[in-house]
């Protein structure tokens, strides 16, 4: 990318910076013209002057100055003199000015006026504001009046440009000259600073020179000379100040990284000199969109303050065209040379003076993912970049906001409540309390926003109903955050603002009361949480960007691969351009609603055989998942994991399943004693709605043994459940250590799991499915499965006559099997590495409770620069990471290695697999077209 | 170890089996004779061989014989024939045995009988029985009567030898033969075995012979030969016999390290030859003492089977030397002979016959740990064996017994229950069944028993003053286990056998129902509880032992601590050897009844200031606690560990409180009500307790401010407890995570460390501290605590005018911080390995559940050697531990390393500590003797 240009120009600057630290201060060079600044030196010219050099040497029209260099400003710094020569410099860059303006510093015709501003390496605030025409006094002022006829804007100016020199350079307090002008407005009756005329103004500026007499003890500077060695010596100054301190040290900019400020000098431009003149600013191309046309706004006969004051209306850039069209063609001659040169879209000021285009700034334009996108497939259709370049331009993290569909950007209401972002995109609907109802307004066609304080397995069916999810408990890892991010539907989790009761099937956010039915609208991409319906963007997945992400696939060395549970997130996968599914979670198919009770049989059998016989009715239903699932992805690779979470998971709550017997007790004490009630009720004085209600009982309960069945299935249930009960269920009872100590599920799976792929290789559907294995601490669990694996194989071979060729694997996300990676090798064909779990071990945070309790404050305090659960962590979880791909494929160089955690979607994440040499990522679908262009960038910047 | 005579025999018949490999079959030499075998071959002659060879070989009277090899067994299995010139080799040396003892093998006169045994290289149950009496037929059996002019004698062994070899070498079922004894019996009236004569036995005899014939085919083999070929091939098919090969499949021996197995023919020697005959064992020390003296006991006039089957009582060996005193004056000759030889106390069997003493095997004698001391300690003297000798011969584990009173070994009842050996050790005392109870009792000089469904902190009086805990729920890190671990009490934990009804103070076991103030028993060493009080054995810390142990700190390089919290635990760990505290739990300082109210007031301060205010109480008590180690440990290093747990930990369980506040809540409602209940009670019918109870309620509570205050600290903690609580409390807010979260509770210790050791050195009082930071997994955690540290110990020198010298160190318990070693090791100036935690995260095993869950199948199925929470796993765990060692070092060479885990005090896990160059272990106070010499050992054997 280095053009000659730029070569040339470093070895200029550089070489001479070089020989300049060895020369005698006066001889060395402290001033550079724009004309001959390095545009790349941005340390010894900073930003903003160098990129005035840049412009100007590309044949810009910029307006004529220099620049007063950082280590001008150093050497200010250390002894609070400016270096002998640099004033000298100064006098001969200002002369070279004036030849180039026909004007004259200071002078009563023709005066030459300069902006004074300050500009360091790295874009930093708090530094000096800009200084505008300076180099007026009562001469040069006479000059200007003559120059643009127009007494009220001279005495404008002079009044204005006294009061920031005095502010800015001289340090005198603002309000001193603010209550001069409000006086003298009080005077003349004036409302607004636009109601004073030029002899109002003339009056403020005679007050304003005496402030500065009175709080300095010494005339205004009138000497144009004096006027700029006093500004830039406060603009060097300005460096050392407390704001600018204060930032950098808040910011962590090392004294290093941070070489002082430059100063640049620059001749003023006006925009309003008439009606030949304007101002504006204006994009190269079109950023809400990414067409290529010239897209901004501007103003005639006005100042670039006017613009931002909005006292007018700027008009469209395009209607220059029809008021002054040869400027509007310099325009776009400006705007193709800004591009061709920066090879980017700009986002530049322009200003017409007198007929006259001067490019005052530009710099790269901000655009919105999309834009971004079009723009970097239609420049590279240009030959303005290559596919690197327009890859790497597009920032994989932005692409998310093209997938879901989202709050419309001009919406501006305040929420009612914000939770933790925990599964992006943006719906409205209508809040429901428990999911049965979300499911029979769902099958009404309504839209429903499921709303409890934390969600359960059997709420499954209220997820498929709702559109989004919204709870008031829990992290980003809640059952309602996994599943609602796993089926791609927005959720906003553990709001702590929000009381959920859902007995009053209500939900308070301060003042705020929701009732069940009350529309509102939740953000899981910020959390937020709205009353009504906001409007909305949809999702787009334009032709650029199906065009973009195929180069990345052809630039990247890693897979994408996405975790999909059911054929419908199967067809989304391929819809994002996934190569495969990397993780099945076949827990999420018990849970649905119609199996949920065949799996809780399965939980509460008292022997094997009684839960075989629950198995064998789940077995058929997962066989059919799995043979949808390989039809769809059908040639790609499908990895199904074995069960994995604990299975009390799939048992109603303790508390919950207490109240319903207490519950069914009540009305079988009373179904009992019906009789006896019903005899009562004619004598009770008022008509009780308790009363009332037994006719119904009675027909609701002819028999009380429906009850007693209930009561009985509920006491297991809840018998189970207590038995069940875990202190630390992140490190229980699940993944393989279940699936060895009830091998019933785990057979049960992997035959579902052979059928299904016997029964599509017969109906010649080609299907690759990968076995895989959670939980794994020793290989001796693999070999195990293993042999129920091969067990199974060889009986599908005897009953479907087809031989499944399959590989087996294990998840690496327990800290041992990482240390045993070279034993796992043997058995296994390929490791994926579960990095949520991984790093909940690894660092020994438990993740809900990190997230609700300390990690907030490790952020803050710096103890660690991310969220680990959120950015995989390079120094530690990577390095057990690479050392266990080192020491498995050690033993088999040509083991498969893989991640499915949540980091498998985040790009920094996505680049240090692509570091450590893995061969694919797997992450939710919505995430995939992220990590695919992650995976580009990770094989393009290696 | 190897002296010249095994060397010597080693190269001779390591040699000539290697030659006799290339030797044809009948030139290869198949049998050897005790004269010449290699006592050292254990793989060519097999256990049993090879130790009668070598008995031979130093001059013991063994009976004549030989060994047929194990080569000869796996040529034999290889093609079911015996190796060409085998039998010819074997006739040679049944001259020899001839020559030998001037017998006849088959003779009619002075005929030579055998014994014919198996015998391999590894010990191994389930091989072929002893053939007795081999040789005998009717010649050879008229000749035996003769001899000893007994015929029931000779009939009984003839019709035993031929149900032995009909049984074991023809594959004769049993029953067969004990059908016809049984009929003779039967007609002769006898009642048992020894009911019979001489000429019943002869007709037994008749009809086993006749048993042969008929199941066979063909009649008993007559010829003596005939009937040595078959039992050697009978011996060597039993090789692959079906119990044999089970055991080995079992217990995963190889067939490299199972190498076929050996017969050995013996001549028999009889002791039951009249009264110049005797047979008996004894130990050439006595094994139950230690003491040097011959130590067993003998019949006269018998066999060894008389012996065993105890229908005479054997007399004490002592008792020789008054019958026999020239046989007596022999058998010590042996025993010194034996000693000599195997430089260790044998346990051997000898026979008298005919005046003549025969040897007829020797073996280790086993002896409990104190005789192995003394014996140890003993040999030394005597010069038998060096001190290495006299250390490895004593297993570390052994020790422990020593340490802890424990049951009397004669004791034989049966437990009531059984649960897990949580803390060894056994005691009696009165079943109690809360703390403050136990605490009432224990005033009273009363042994109680804590009997709890668990233990919380709040029960900690109850632990002082109970001998033994004993819980239902819980495992063996619950907290029960660990305080009495800690505390060196018994503790019985998790005895799911057990319900444990706290309000009708009654435990129920099966059938046994224990109220409160029944005596109980518990054994913490077997996980045993007995009804009653059981004699028990105290513990004893010999002078041997002493010596033993200082042995072993000369001859070890690892360092032992003890973990101890108080002044009373480092008073133990001083007595017990240890070379310092290796981790003192602060919070166990937090958990003294009269601190916990305080630290409850700390854990619910509503801010910062009522927090400090609560822990300025506590700091005091805190200077104390340390003050008082100090002194105690002078001037050993006393590693001092900030809070670690969590601090919910310290609050009482939530349903608890609840009942609380609704039992107050109900007092409050009654002593509101008490006028109008007052007024009622002369209106109630009859007089209940309830309303007999009032005038005490009025007095009790006066005021019912008292139950308002008292409810509102209730639910103060309530909610503090409900906001604490913890998904995965392993993983959670506790160690550093909670000491930066509250700064001042870690600011508050380290104040109290230094301050405390300030006082000390003020006082002339030498002092090492070391303070340690728990749960780190960053290195930024660490620097923030360093500074705390910096900035107390700048105030302390400041207030005490000394400068404290300390050690600054970090707990590796979590797996990034291993990660991270180098990165810890620039700021820590000691690691210490938490190995509890640390496999727990490593194994992503939850302890509690896993051993209550899985782990014990997991071990069943051998997917798991060992319960990695008692046995340090070094292919995981352990390749982690090597790792960060090497890491740690390499970037700080000078870097201490230990220990503090359990696995600290187990031999093995403190073997691979020293292999991998760690510093120190530090164990509970009872396991620093084990330690001492488990690190000697580790030391010795690498």
């Amino acid at each position: 990318m280095a053009t000659p240009l730029r070569s040339e120009g470093q070895a200029r600057a550089g070489g001479r910076e070089g020989a300049d630290r060895q020369a005698s201060p006066e001889r060395r060079r402290w001033v550079w013209a724009f004309a001959d600044g390095d545009g790349k030196d941005k340390r010894t010219l900073g930003g903003k002057g160098a990129n005035l050099c840049e412009m100007t040497q590309i044949g810009l029209n910029v307006p004529p100055g220099f620049v007063v260099t950082t280590g001008a400003c150093l050497a200010y710094l250390e002894s609070r003199e400016l270096p002998l020569g640099l004033m000298d410099q100064v006098r001969e860059e200002v002369a070279v000015l004036e030849r180039a303006t026909s004007k004259r510093f200071g002078g009563a015709e023709d005066p030459l006026l300069v902006s004074v501003r300050s500009g360091s390496a790295m874009s930093m605030p708090g530094m000096m504001d800009t200084i505008l025409d300076l180099g007026l006094n009562q001469e040069s002022l006479a000059g200007l009046i003559e120059d643009t006829g127009d007494p009220r804007f001279g005495y404008d100016a002079y009044r204005r440009f006294i009061q920031l020199f005095g502010k800015v350079a001289l340090g005198i307090p603002d309000e001193l000259f603010d209550d001069q002008f409000d006086s003298v407005k009080e005077l003349a009756g004036a409302e607004s600073d636009v109601d004073l005329g030029a002899e109002e103004l003339e009056k403020v500026a005679g007050r304003f020179l005496r402030v500065v007499r009175r709080h300095t003890g010494a005339a205004f500077p009138a000497d144009p000379y004096e006027q700029l060695e006093i500004a830039i010596k406060a603009v060097f100054g300005s460096w050392m100040g407390k704001r600018a301190l204060d930032y950098r040290r808040e910011f962590g900019v090392t004294s290093e990284m941070a070489n002082g400020t430059a100063a640049n000098v620059v001749t003023m431009v006006f925009g309003n000199m008439g009606s030949d003149s304007a101002t504006g600013v204006a994009f190269t191309r079109n950023p809400g969109t990414g067409e290529k046309e010239l897209y901004g706004e501007y103003l005639l006969n006005a100042q670039g303050e006017d613009v931002v004051a909005g006292i007018r209306t700027p008009k469209a850039v395009q209607e220059l065209a029809g008021e002054m069209p040869e400027m509007y063609g310099q325009l776009e001659e400006l705007s193709e040379k800004l591009e061709r040169h920066y090879r980017e879209v700009q986002d530049f000021e322009f200003t017409i003076e007198k007929g006259m285009l001067y490019c005052l700034q530009t710099r790269a334009g901000k655009m919105n993912a999309s834009a971004m996108v079009r723009t970097s497939v239609e420049m590279e259709g240009e030959d303005l970049i290559d596919r690197r370049a327009a890859l790497l331009r597009v920032m994989p993290e932005y692409l998310e906001q093209m997938l879901y569909p989202r709050l419309d950007p001009a919406f501006r209401g305040d929420p009612i409540a914000t939770g933790l972002a925990a599964s992006p995109g943006a719906a409205s609907g209508k809040a429901v309390f428990d999911a049965d109802r979300a499911q029979a307004l769902g099958r009404q066609g309504e839209a429903v926003i499921l709303v409890r304080e934390e969600t359960k397995p059997e709420d499954i069916h209220g997820f498929f109903a709702a559109r989004a999810i919204l709870t008031s408990r829990g992290g980003k890892t809640s059952h309602a955050a996994v599943v609602a991010r796993g089926m791609g539907k927005p959720c906003v989790a553990g709001a702590e603002g929000l009381t959920v009761d859902v007995r009053l099937r209500e939900l308070i956010a301060g003042e705020v009361v929701v009732k069940e039915g009350d529309v509102l609208t939740i953000d899981g991409t910020t959390g937020n949480i709205y009353l009504g319906e906001i409007p909305m963007v949809e999702a787009d997945f334009s032709e650029e960007l199906e065009t973009l992400l195929r180069w990345a696939d052809e630039a990247a060395r890693l897979k994408v691969m996405a975790n999909a549970d059911t054929p419908e997130d199967a067809r989304r996968a391929i819809k994002y351009g996934a190569m495969g599914i990397g993780l099945c979670r076949t827990e999420r198919m018990f849970n649905a609603p119609e199996r949920l009770p065949i799996v809780v049989d399965m939980i509460i059998a008292k022997d094997e055989e009684q839960r075989s016989a629950a198995l064998s009715r789940l077995q058929p239903m997962q066989r059919d998942d799995f043979k949808q699932l390989f039809k769809v992805m059908s040639p790609r690779p499908v990895t199904i994991r074995l069960l994995d979470p604990p299975i009390h998971e799939f048992l109603p709550e303790q508390a919950r399943l207490e109240d319903e017997i207490r519950h069914l007790r009540q009305l079988r004490r009373a179904v009992c004693g019906l009789e006896v009630l019903t005899a009562g009720v004619s004598s009770v004085e008022s008509e009780t709605p308790a009363a009332s209600r037994l006719p119904e009982i009675v027909t609701e309960l002819a028999d009380t043994r429906q009850v007693d069945v209930a009561i009985a299935r509920k006491e297991a249930i809840l018998a189970r459940a207590r038995e069940l009960r875990e202190t630390n269920p992140m490190l229980g009872h699940r993944g393989v250590r279940l699936g060895l100590t009830y091998p019933e599920i785990y057979k049960m799976q992997v035959c579902a799991i052979l059928e299904a792929a016997a029964e599509c290789l017969r109906d010649g559907i080609d299907v690759h499915a990968q076995i895989m294995v959670p939980q794994v601490c020793t290989v001796q669990e693999l070999m195990r499965v293993g042999g129920y694996v091969r067990e199974a194989s060889a009986a599908v071979e005897e009953k479907y006559g087809v031989s499944v060729d399959f590989e087996f694997g294990t998840m690496m996300e327990v800290v041992r099997a990482c240390l045993r990676a070279e034993s796992l090798a043997e058995v296994a064909d390929f490791f994926s590495f579960g990095t949520n779990d991984l790093t909940q071990a690894t660092f020994s945070f438990s993740r809900e409770d990190a997230e609700n309790k300390f990690l907030p404050l490790y952020n803050e305090l710096g103890i660690l620069q991310d969220n680990p659960f959120e950015v995989l962590d390079r120094l530690g979880l990577g390095r057990m990471m690479a050392l266990t791909v080192e020491w498995g494929r050690s033993r088999k160089p040509e083991l498969e290695v893989g991640i499915c955690g949540e980091h498998g979607g985040h790009p920094a994440s996505i680049r240090f697999c692509h570091e450590i040499g893995l061969d694919y990522v797997s992450c939710s679908p919505p995430r995939v077209p992220v990590a695919r262009l992650a995976a580009a960038h990770a094989n393009i910047m290696v």
